[in-house]
């Protein structure tokens, strides 16, 4: 293998803010990187070696691009994993593998992975047409999600009733059991190809009940010892089922009565992941390119109380972005504003994210909330 | 003045590793970066919205490129002045201001400013003529410096005796009593436009005697905090009295009777505060845009103990850089490679640097120099 600093060639599939800021870590190592993404003005665009503009689920695209690179990574499950496996068989490393990237996308698929796997997660079916989402034994309320291409909620159709049937998703989907949970938990994990497994700490989503909506993230965890550890080996189980080589994010739920049910994965840096840039000894993308680089992995202890809140696009604003509120917001230490160069805003876009760092966890909430309502984007 | 987020487009006369440091740091900002270097191998060329190859000592190259954006700042001192001015002249923002620029690029005018300002120094002359030369007031041993262009111990000449006169440089110079100093030590310091002033804590240089080299930096200082004080008010004065915006590095002797006494500045970002990207709350490089920016300047504080170290070339390797024993080093919790992707190395070249971080000193100092005799750059 090339070494990882300077002759490597490190393609990356999708140009966005978690590929924005994988570069940020890598020009560390002098790490080559060519980037694949359809859209020309990608945050990534200005950042890497050769920006090639182009199809993620076009075999032809993704195949010639991952030909000019020793090494192909993923910011986004969505790309044409065929490719992948051609460009695998052809001596392309390619992590994650095609084959974890490929039950990932398919929501069934994973569900059946947990359920082979006696993974903890909430009971479902796989359905296939509508006679059979009709016919489920699945009790109302439950969820309905498309087994492909879900995201950031879309693909997601909640079912209270026979009459809600009627909106019902009619392509291929599964229904899972509402859970009544206590909480929004995640453990990023990553392994390398020598089967080093390392888990951050626990994160913990804090939801906002008025705008339905998880208001932000914060690390480390308040939550018993038993079910940080326990959240932890899960994380560490299915790294080690599914031998991922790469990072993979665990998003979980722990339900009123104190247990934890897996959610769903993404094999790469996640939202969930962000604070750990100024909160952890190491980051989410230091641990990728670690990861994927099979060097060893780093130390992942939290030095502070970190808190991450996403910057979203303000409903009723569409067009080039305006930032308010960034000098007020400068003014509080500790406070670390990453904005993703999206030239365009539109509602609840992901434009940027903060994190807020400091040693006494409620002053950590109190800026977290004056940051949330001094910086608004518009246009 | 434009927004600093999105629609600004920043200058940057120098693409070595501070411009590529800064760059790193931009991104978080959205801020559109253009560079100058006269090398197109640079640290810069792969980061930037456009890369310029050209020299940094050539008016029309320097005056054309900063007609181009809207507010320029420097990496290296060695630049176009006069172009500056103009490009001042007709209204675009150059931070460090050309004045400020001329002054620190001339060793003669830098101690001249000191004298002005009460600002202590070791006594000097400036010397025009060799006839000047032997005529000086100044006891043998003395140290003679180029007024303009030297940088790393070139342009430094010691003078300990009549016979040495005869290697003396003939180019206008000056000459300064040898100093019999405790300890090299700096404080970075910035100042906004609109006067805000802060400074970095104190830094030390560990001198290896058998090297005579500075083994390394290391933040924060155990020296009383008298000293500290002292050398952060001097820093805060120098930039005040320059009026300076933007980012200065003060280089400072501690003699053996404990007197503080200024030896250099540098107008930009500097080697004593990189250890400042994982070891305070705000980097030197975040401290640069926010002050060129007139943004709030950060907070300072050091994290917890860090050391850094330049990662230099091998005496006697000359060619394609080769890194050895990185691998070694990923293994040490808290310790952090930053190289600055330069494709050759030469003897000494400076590649890039490591901070070592930990919340104890000593650990800190050992895992320092083991990081200096694990990792290599060789060809």
């Amino acid at each position: 293998m090339k070494a990882f600093y300077g002759d490597l060639k490190l393609g990356i599939l999708g140009g966005g803010q978690l590929g924005r800021m994988l570069i940020q870590q890598a020009i560390n190592y002098n790490v080559t990187v060519k980037v694949l993404d359809p859209d020309r003005s990608a945050p990534c665009r200005k950042l890497c070696e050769e920006f090639v503009v182009g199809s993620l689920s076009d075999y032809e695209t993704v195949y010639n691009f991952g030909k000019k690179v020793d090494l192909l990574t993923i910011e986004i499950e969505k790309v044409n994993v065929d490719a992948l496996e051609q460009l695998e068989r052809e001596g392309v490393m390619v992590y994650p593998q095609s084959r974890v990237i490929r039950l990932i996308q398919d929501k069934g698929l994973q569900k059946q992975f947990f359920k082979e796997n006696n993974i903890p997660t909430a009971e479902f079916q796989v359905i296939s047409s509508p006679e059979q989402l009709r016919q489920s034994h699945i009790p109302f309320p439950y969820i309905q999600k498309l087994r492909r291409d879900g995201y950031d909620g879309k693909g997601v159709y909640r079912v209270n009733n026979e009459a809600d049937l009627a909106g019902a998703f009619t392509e291929p989907s599964l229904v899972e059991r509402l859970i009544d949970f206590e909480k929004e938990i995640a453990v990023i994990v990553a392994r390398n190809e020598s089967g080093e497994v390392k888990t951050f700490p626990l994160v913990e989503m804090e939801f906002n009940p008025q705008a339905n909506l998880v208001e932000f993230l914060i690390a480390p965890s308040t939550l018993s010892f038993e079910i940080q550890q326990e959240a932890e080996q899960i994380a560490k189980k299915i790294a080690e089922d599914l031998k991922i080589v790469g990072l993979l994010a665990v998003e979980m739920f722990l339900d009123k009565s104190g247990k934890i049910l897996v959610n769903e994965l993404a094999p790469r840096p996640h939202n969930s992941g962000h604070q750990s840039i100024e909160g952890n000894t190491v980051s989410q993308f230091e641990q990728h390119l670690r990861a994927i680089f099979n060097q060893p992995l780093g130390d992942t202890a939290c030095l502070h109380n970190a808190i991450m809140i996403n910057v979203l696009g303000e409903p009723g604003h569409e067009g080039p972005a305006i930032y308010q509120g960034i000098e007020k917001v400068l003014k509080c230490p500790g406070v670390y504003i990453h904005l993703y160069g999206k030239a365009l805003t539109k509602p609840f876009r992901k434009m940027g994210h903060v994190t807020i760092v400091d040693v006494d966890r409620e002053k950590a909430i109190e800026k977290a909330r004056y940051v949330q309502n001094t910086l608004k984007v518009i246009s």
